[in-house]
């Protein structure tokens, strides 16, 4: 309970006001975060998308380069996010029959002085938002669920799972 | 039911090749969309963004300034959205204590050829990753979901709401 | 003859320095511009792109979103450039097996007071250099060429159509 | 013949996906990269732009400069390119009387993880195209080519060197 | 007296939220915006600065470029200025030998909904941050000053000029 | 007196072109920069910024987000700066009442080649430009002045301290 009571949000400075923190001292060391998330269409839109995977019309390929471009826009997109060398990204895309969703998942990697947490969960976003983009001449009612870390390894606080992982 | 089969993803061309489409015989029109998403985080989380909003650390302060900043970079993330002259964002909160979540709402007008959708549901995005970057070091845990288009007005197609508005 | 000394660098001011020259009195009329390039490499390499195109590993799929994206970014490469709200972009390849080589072709529309000529052949060069780029650990040889404007309608100077076309 | 069979497009994983490619495991290393190509314009265009680097009106000026911020913005233009921190850019102008062309070269240095061909080629073609937009309203039939990798030097392949250079 | 306190900050609803004001009602008009500013240096530093625009090293015409660039990037920079379509910028130097200062002058122009005062106190801002860069080390003690508006045409508020002007 | 006259402008070759140096041989160090300047404006937009950061619409904490991002946009604003991996940033407010002015203070820090003057400068210099957005629809006649480097440590050329510090 007592190390609870110490956690603060790490983005301000003593009088409330917002600093990119100082992370100069801490020490570069690989680091891997996964994020997932969640575009769920009707069935029409999840049937074309389906389809273009196969053929013509490639979606999920589309969004998977705009979700790579958008992991190296984090510090211009988030105000205290600090620029940072990310060395891997790579996205997949499971297609969901059952209810015709598309999970999206993404994987950074760095060797850095923080985490890449950001750049996976702002890879995921910008992902599905290209998949809505992309598909909202058919399905305008899409809802973007369930973005969230999965894991992250490296750093100082080390080793996250999520429970339900 | 016809008519529902005329539909098509209008970013490829018919060889299935991705293009940003003609839009320059459509007519200028005022046009507003209004998009929202959900955070939700644990207690302890929740009650510092809920006691910054009062006095300092101004989490959500941050994040409104980060979704409106990245309404206006949608040309940049998605690669088919057209270049836009948006004049108008703006993004509230709303606190919901009986289960910790923050619901983002933004609306973004425009008097042009093309909806600004993406731009609404954008700022809602990236205003959504602002929160669990600022309050990561408290809970990694956070879950982005419900990203969804509320009501867009204006253009050719007309007036959409939400079934469950 | 006389006419053809009319002629002069209009990024420049009397004093010849660099100036973003006036165009607040120009009427907005629909502009196209086609543009091509061509971009050369080894049989094996082509070989390669050529057969990623039927089924996976689409360099050229990335490759025209690489310049599609870039055309909106053109007033921020080209340092004298207007901002521009282009309303159409698309690009297509020819496989020349002839001579392993590529042809880029592409053309963008807008209805505005400046023309779009910068857009289409930066969206050629951009596509190019990203075929490089993903080529690039089989064939470190290739070459880029060819890049100019095919034609161009609208605007005051009118219709301007290369003579080789 | 053997290792010409192991060479692939990197930027793909096993199914065909774009990745970036995972740099993390590579020694830093000092790298320079070293590329060319030209532009060729009517002999009216040619003098002014000569004329013009000895008084006013400096073309090359300005096409150098947007080179040098164009080597900074490679992994915003590429999709598939890294961030890189380069340590050393320089752009230079042969005017070549004899067939009215100007050639561009571009030096771009760093120590890091990966090589910077990509960073030199961009330079040169947004010099090249700075030059285009500056000249174009004495002459749109300029022609852009033979943007090419001269030699590299550092990293893992090793030296690279143009067999024509 | 009494209109003069109607005046509020636009940037904040009733709630003292910021968004990016409403302008779709705004008619479109010729605006123009006229900003200045000054770096004063040493003697040493101004007389390099000075020499250079004579013949090699030219700082100003490097600085002018960077001005151009930045009033383009405005609504990048200020988190509620709308995006613009910014029709002319001229970029002027005025070196003044008395106090080894340079004066820097800014004029953009455009045909919209909004003005552009931003995008000349910017454009002068970032002519100055170029100065500075480039003569950092032969003076770190330069300084800028007197950034401000000199005058505006258009839009309903009309004409202002500055009283000392 | 000999030494002085060593000094030279970095930023351009033999030939007075300009170039981006070459830091590649520097090595890292600790390096810290603290930049000021002050905007001064009526005494009417004064009590209201300082209003607003006691309770509702808060210019400064908007500004202070701006500088921050600023920061990070460098060496996309100033043609010859190298990228920067920067480690933190901090900007403070001063509200001077004896003369309606705000000081504003920047410090940005950093473990890299070069040094973080213009990070530090232009945190400053955009922080005053957004306050004098927010607040021009109460007074146009703002100034923004004595932007300067206040100290900087770290690197070859060590300590520099302003002397009227």
């Amino acid at each position: 309970m007592a190390d609870q009571s110490e956690k603060c949000f790490t983005h301000f400075d003593g009088d409330g006001n917002a600093v990119m923190v100082d992370v100069g001292g801490k020490v570069e060391s690989e680091r891997v975060a996964h994020a997932a998330g969640t575009i769920t269409m009707s069935p029409e839109a999840f049937q074309k998308v389906k389809a273009g995977k196969m053929s013509k019309g490639d979606v999920l390929g589309i969004a998977r380069i705009a979700g790579i471009l958008a992991a190296k826009k984090v510090d211009d997109l988030i105000p205290l996010a600090h620029p940072l060398l990310i060395t891997k990204v790579n996205i997949d895309f499971c297609l969901q029959d059952e209810d015709n969703s598309i999970e999206i998942l993404a994987t950074v990697g760095i060797c850095g002085k923080t985490g890449v947490e950001m750049e996976a969960l702002t890879a995921v976003s910008v992902a599905a938002l290209t998949i809505y983009d992309m598909c909202k001449a058919v399905d305008k009612s899409m809802v973007i669920s369930d973005i969230r870390l999965l894991k992250k390894t490296g750093g100082k606080s080390g080793t996250y799972i999520r429970k339900d992982v």
